[in-house]
């Protein structure tokens, strides 16, 4: 499911030679650019064949394109508002498959509270093309993956390794983990309301990825103790190893985040109030690169990762 | 180049049931949507073999996509600020393309004032696909297609039919026309600050098509002149039969408008201030439908279109 080949190449194609106006406060790099006015925006495109395939059913694929953007929004800290549809259907048209997703495209839309402003239709000669651009508006300061300082908190929400666990084993309740991934999206704006967080992110390329990618936007490392790492009994059941699944892969959407060790009895009791499992599984250090004892090296699990991607 | 087919069966499945909140002032239908905040947002979505081939260079590629967006935002009113790319690129990745590209589109970006705010970059299994959501800003009252009334004269901006030109007949001037539109961007905000224009949409699919949806959103219908209809000197030396060409096809993205008699004066200085041609080709009217002395019925031209499209 990754794609990794190049991207940063065409990324830096695009982003080396630009200078930001002054509105733009963050721009390509973190989970969603962020303008001066506080509007937070994001663009995810899903293609057949790279990031599903026909064994999804219209209703999962939809609700997964509006879980995808929706966290990168509320990993900001901002609750998602708007969004535009771009899609590119092959021929002929299935009307069926058309009806089926766009009413549960906009169910899903409905419950979150975000409103389908706009879009485009085309045809495809070759696979679908999915293609969402979403806004969310911060009414308080932002989170940012570059802003963790050493000696802090590394959090993370939910259970991790559930889509790993459906894409790779045989679980039907993990199928549907990496089919309808559900983002804690009120997690980020009550973190930046209450500034709770030092840092954060959304968990989209696994831990292993994107904690590395927090560390490096915040010039700091991290020590994490397997063993703290969050693990659903239904992952637990279906495979003896875990670990691989909870730290390469990705796919769960869950939330990253750094805090002052002063803050953990606010944040499990944010936990409690918001219904969601936060868990400390270690700390920044001032020492730069990703320590995590029973994981030999960082480059054994990028290759499980993509070997099984 | 068109899509026509199932393309309003895809819009109504995913607006028919569909309740705008009230910050949304116009919702899918318009050339672009607008918040309350003034807020204007288009999103135009490019697939290779559908939308272009591989004869277009990067160069023209980056500034048409540019192009089509802007000209969306401009056509309601509102000067484009801010942009985000999505792109899915065929393996193995042709890095020069992409060098190629990302310098057109930035520095076409940079001469309009848009900012490229962030994006998202993947592997395509078929085709190339490009996907642009670009956002305005309007300062004063939106243009809409919906707001013009019986007995209005109807404008254009510019020349008609140079891109269908372009692309159906053996000319590198109309093929530069075809492949690098350049609406005009200071006309529908210049309009729009001095209430000059009571309706007004950009021309995507050509005039036919396009006055049709204004009038059918106007509730009103239109007689065009076509000895009137403004043809380029290149074109008019490429074919003796200019008409078919301003008429079907589209993508001269120049301004369709509809304004009072009495700023006959007034907008015909604002043509000669922004170095612009407007020219009046025709009336709205109380009675429905298109009249076009010259063109025997309409379904004769869309047939023409979809023929040679």
């Amino acid at each position: 499911m990754k794609d990794e080949l190049g991207e940063s190449f065409v990324i830096g194609a695009f982003t080396s030679a630009q200078s930001m106006p002054q509105w733009v406060n963050t721009g390509p790099g973190d989970d969603a650019a962020i303008l001066s006015d506080g509007q937070v925006l994001t663009t995810d495109m899903m293609v057949q064949e790279v990031h599903f395939d026909d064994s999804i059913s219209p209703e999962s694929l939809a609700w997964k394109l509006v879980a995808v953007n929706a966290s990168d929004v509320a990993a900001c800290g901002a609750r998602p508002t708007w969004t535009l549809l771009s899609i590119a259907l092959p021929e002929p048209l299935d009307r069926s498959w058309v009806e089926r997703f766009s009413l549960a495209f906009n169910q899903r839309l409905k419950t979150l509270g975000i409103a389908l402003v706009g879009g485009d239709t085309t045809r495809s000669p070759g696979p679908m093309v999915l293609n969402l651009c979403m806004a969310g508006q911060l009414e308080h300061a932002a989170l940012l993956r570059s802003s963790a300082e050493p000696d802090q908190d590394i959090w993370v929400s939910g259970t991790l390794g559930d889509a790993s666990g459906g894409f790779h084993l045989d679980s039907s309740v993990l199928r549907e983990r990496f089919e309808r991934p559900d983002p804690p999206l009120a997690l980020g704006p009550a973190l930046a309301k209450k500034g709770l967080a030092t840092a954060a992110m959304d968990l989209s390329d696994g831990l292993l990825q994107d904690l590395q990618r927090l560390c490096e936007a915040s010039g700091c490392g991290a020590d994490v103790d397997s063993d703290l790492l969050p693990a659903s009994s239904t992952l637990q059941a279906a495979t003896p190893d875990v670990l691989p699944h909870q730290l390469g892969f990705g796919e769960d959407y869950e939330l990253l985040f750094t805090a002052r060790e002063e803050k953990r009895q606010e944040i499990e009791g944010l936990g409690l109030s918001l219904a969601l499992r936060l868990t400390r599984i270690g700390r920044t250090s001032s020492s730069s690169g990703l320590r995590i004892p029973g994981c030999e090296t960082i480059e054994a699990w990028t290759h499980f990762q993509e070997e099984n991607s």
